[in-house]
């Protein structure tokens, strides 16, 4: 991995724990407004319009819109499956943040550090920036640079997500380490030449959906967290 | 200040001294390679070429141009101007990457990271986010984003650059502080409805050449340097 000299990270799932972030936060405003719901299915829930709402975005239907946006277009309409009435705008926009706010995965940002000693550590999700730097200050995750979606108007796994990230470090893409738990980001970023992480985290979906945790052949790295990570590249 | 959530900088002068540290890479450049010239004039005379080339990209006679390019063509035309033949491409490269190895002023480091702990800190400048990014890992600059023209396509002060960087934060103008050395910098905020503060730097441009050190009586914040400014705003 001699020619790497940025890694760049999906965030949702990958460094940080959405589902039991939201649930919290969920919950949270669940007891402030004296409303009563399973909190964990609503987390996912809310994760499930992701990517039906991305798709308006990438088929046309929507114009460009950042995923802050979004989010709260799934929350609102997520709010009506619940049965939930009565909440006020702002309540909304307020639980909307809860996407600001999501807890690290325990070696985050220990591995982030390490990482970051001799790498250029960046963002490459589908958040917008705004998102990705409240997160980081909430979560204590020292970034160098957030690039991702927002940059580049285009979401995962749109190539042009990846390529904008890698020409604004004016790096060639085989220069740049695209890090996730997602097989599907990786191989999407390894197709337009980027080297590709692979660190499974089989807690993203709760206790009762794991993930599929083998490996395609073609990732360059596979690592049991970032730890680990900042061992095989050498810091 | 009390709305403040964040505050972003001028780069070149307002941060990091670039007049010494151009020199001393020039200097190390033509050490290398057996070349003697004044390399504060030098730095001096690339610095001098900076706002004629954004004029090029402004006016439309180039296309937009990130400021690595421009700083390159700007040297090509220098290295003609001082009578230095022969330079291969690769050292020209390599020389021009002096702008990504700027020092900060002595106070720059303590006083961002004090900053930093209470408000979301950003570039922005004129640099574009590669040189921004390999600057900020050189000096100690802890950045949590990296805004300015690159990512509006657009060199300061076009309103354009202040504005999309108060839009990818998320916030509106005056929820935005504009901190530079520079007072054109910081009138063509204040019209956006930002907030200024202004640090002078009287050393920018050397002893022989002062800059005018009398803010304009529009400036929210007029800081002695970088430990002041955070001291004014709280932190």
């Amino acid at each position: 991995m001699d020619g790497v000299k940025a890694l760049v990270f999906d965030v949702f799932g990958t460094v940080v724990d959405w589902r039991s972030s939201v649930s919290r936060h969920a919950a949270a405003f669940g007891a402030a407004h004296g409303i009563s719901a399973d909190w964990a299915a609503f987390a996912d829930g809310w994760r499930g319009k992701y990517q039906p709402y991305m798709g308006k975005v990438r088929s046309g239907e929507l114009p460009w819109t950042k995923l802050d946006e979004l989010h709260r277009m799934g929350l609102v309409e997520l709010l009506g499956e619940f049965g939930i009435e009565g909440v006020s705008e702002g309540a909304i926009d307020e639980l909307n943040l809860a996407w600001h706010r999501l807890d690290p995965w325990p070696d985050a940002p220990a591995g982030l550090s390490r990482l970051k000693a001799r790498y250029i550590i960046g963002t490459m999700s589908n958040g917008n920036v705004a998102l990705m730097t409240n997160m980081a200050k909430y979560a204590g995750l020292p970034w160098d640079v957030i690039l991702g979606a927002e940059l580049a108007q285009a979401y995962k796994p749109d190539p042009k997500t990846y390529l904008t990230g890698a020409e604004l470090l004016g790096l060639e893409p085989g220069q740049v380490m695209m890090v996730a738990a997602h097989q599907s980001d990786l191989l999407a970023a390894g197709a337009q030449g980027l080297k590709t992480a692979f660190v499974p985290r089989p807690m993203e979906f709760g206790p009762d959906r794991r993930p599929d945790p083998t490996p395609d052949p073609s990732f360059d790295i596979v690592a049991a967290d970032f730890r680990d990570l900042a061992s095989q590249m050498g810091v």
